[in-house]
């Protein structure tokens, strides 16, 4: 039966297509940096009026600023985000020793970045390689769990991974399941089990981000996310992102009907990939003991749509081309992409009609006693 | 003029073959690890005598202890020295705790793996992957730098990497030098303008290194070095690590006559290597400001020789080819380390009645108030 090898408890960890060829995430990652691009203003913001560098202890003895990305990927965008962090931080600091008359004794920065053991780090780290104001490190390991020690760092950042969930929800690949998501390769949104199968995953992911990062940041610590989400009255396929994931399953169709794969194979597949309804994300934000949540805000949301630029094949290729590799080989991922790039071309004029997700923008801080 | 390419400044960085397949450093470390086996005894006692766990402030607030190692390479000898660096430490805290009748607080550890920013961490973090006792990163760039924040070390290590320049000195390769190393690849020790232009090479590469160590580690916080040197007495080439380089040159002077490479690619050819003569490194490790020396040691001095065994060919492989491929082209390498595996077959006999290098052990402690 072509489900049972979906039913692994082994997360799954499907990195971007690694190096920096055509098809890589370095080179395809557009969406991702205008997404960064207004998220930018909005970090600077909650360090300037949230962040409390001069408590006593807040640095500890050295007076080293500790900042880590989850779900870095290789760059450039990982990068964009740190330096605007480390800049931001550096300003605070310099501001606050002018106005004590102090002499303006150093701060130093160390970044980690973070990814999945699998991520191309090689990549990454060749990408960091531009004198910078920090000392970089790279963290294997997938974030649900803990990665660093008690206490160790000052500021967390994430931006467009938590959609990513630590492997698909069972039940969804289980054929045997009320959830098992026959008709479809994401969460649609139509189907009740399958939503509250995907909704259970994402929670119990974030649940244990939530928690890991409680552990390792510091207290008056803070951290910044932006994570895809539904809007309210609407669900997944209502929106573009949504539509993506449907037009691959069409194009998985066509390559059924011609024999390139079997239709068990695509029944039982099913993309690591979830866009919370706003109302959940919000409920698992606000009941986590480690935070407390100081902003929850959408990014652009009253400016113009996000640009739906053609680079969009390309972009989802770098971000899903490994999780369809690995489960219907790697012969079938050229032409599906090929075919998807046709399709939204003649879907063009439905995509851009349809609903933006929700590109949510979060800042949490960390309690002084908990 | 063949020379002049090599007269830049830019250190050269020359990782370890990469992967994990026959030729791969990971597959060919057996030597690097023996040396590695017989230094973890006095690693242990180095953390048993020396180590003040105990002194105020020296763990800081989280409790975490922070181990770097530097020149790491793939694996798995470096997971093997920061195991047994975490075992010692944790033996030692735990004893400590119950002597004091504390409640054994948990100790957390972080371990930091350096190398040069080519090197492939991406196979390092696969091999990690076993569960540990503590949180890993990567940290890539060279270490005569600085690659960690002040006072954010509690003990470093670095073994058979050393030996290893951050450029071959200019003199060396410039062909209007008296330096001019014409006749061979590496410090024979036979020509004294030679000898002088590695030494001082040597010793800035060094200095910058224990310069940036001195920053990065804790007031109390250790260091253990393991650097093959030349006995008092011998020179590089009465050794059979420096015979070794002997016999690469007879290979591609063998080379030279079939015309594969011209004459004047081998004469502007040298290994950026040095095992320094045994005082000139102890004099450099006097004179560091930051460190006091605690112990200068030779590893197995009194015991057997080292096995010289047939792996050697693919060991020398793994740890040089990349500098051989960057100078003379991929396409010698193979030819040029079959040529070696033979050459040493009929060269045995001298080969292992050669001198054995100093595997100089070396534990430097941080002082208090530098």
């Amino acid at each position: 039966m072509a489900s049972v090898e979906r039913k692994s408890n082994v997360p799954m960890s499907h990195p971007m297509t690694s190096g920096d060829g055509p098809h890589s995430y370095y080179k395809n990652s557009n969406f991702q940096k205008r997404v960064l691009e207004a998220a930018k203003q909005k970090v600077k913001e909650a360090i300037e009026d949230k962040l409390e560098l001069n408590n006593p202890g807040f640095l500890g003895k050295s007076g080293t600023f500790c900042v880590a990305d989850f779900g870095c990927s290789v760059g450039p965008n990982t990068i964009i985000a740190v330096q605007n962090i480390v800049e931001a931080v550096q300003r605070k600091y310099d501001d606050q020793q002018s106005h004590q008359q102090k002499n303006s004794s150093s701060l130093e920065f160390q970044v980690f970045f973070n990814d999945h053991v699998n991520n191309d780090f090689n990549t990454l780290f060749r990408n960091l390689a531009v004198p910078g104001r920090f000392f970089a490190a790279g963290v294997p390991g997938g974030f649900t769990d803990r990665l660093f020690p008690e206490a160790s760092l000052h500021f967390a950042h994430s931006s467009y991974a938590l959609q990513r969930l630590s492997k698909v929800p069972e039940e969804v690949a289980d054929v045997n399941s009320p959830a098992y998501n026959k008709d479809s390769i994401h969460c649609t949104g139509f189907s009740e089990e399958v939503a509250q199968a995907y909704a259970a995953q994402f929670k119990k992911d974030m649940e244990n981000f939530l928690n890991a990062r409680g552990q390792e940041l510091v207290g008056g610590g803070l951290m910044a996310l932006t994570i895809p989400a539904t809007p309210e009255g609407f669900v997944s396929s209502q929106t573009y992102l949504g539509l993506s994931n449907d037009l691959l399953l069409d194009c998985l169709m066509e390559m059924v009907k011609e024999g390139l794969i079997t239709k068990d194979k695509v029944e039982a597949f099913n993309l690591p990939l979830y866009f919370p309804p706003i109302k959940e994300l919000e409920a698992i934000l606000h009941n986590c003991a480690y935070f407390s949540v100081e902003r929850i805000d959408s990014l652009a949301r009253h400016q113009n749509k996000w640009p739906v630029d053609p680079s969009l094949p390309s972009l989802l290729r770098a971000f899903a081309a490994e999780v369809f590799k690995q489960h219907f080989g790697v012969e079938i991922v050229d032409s599906l992409f090929e075919r998807f790039a046709k399709k939204l071309a003649v879907n063009y004029e439905t995509y851009a009609a349809k609903e933006e997700p929700l590109n949510t923008f979060i800042v949490l801080k960390r309690k002084m006693n908990v």
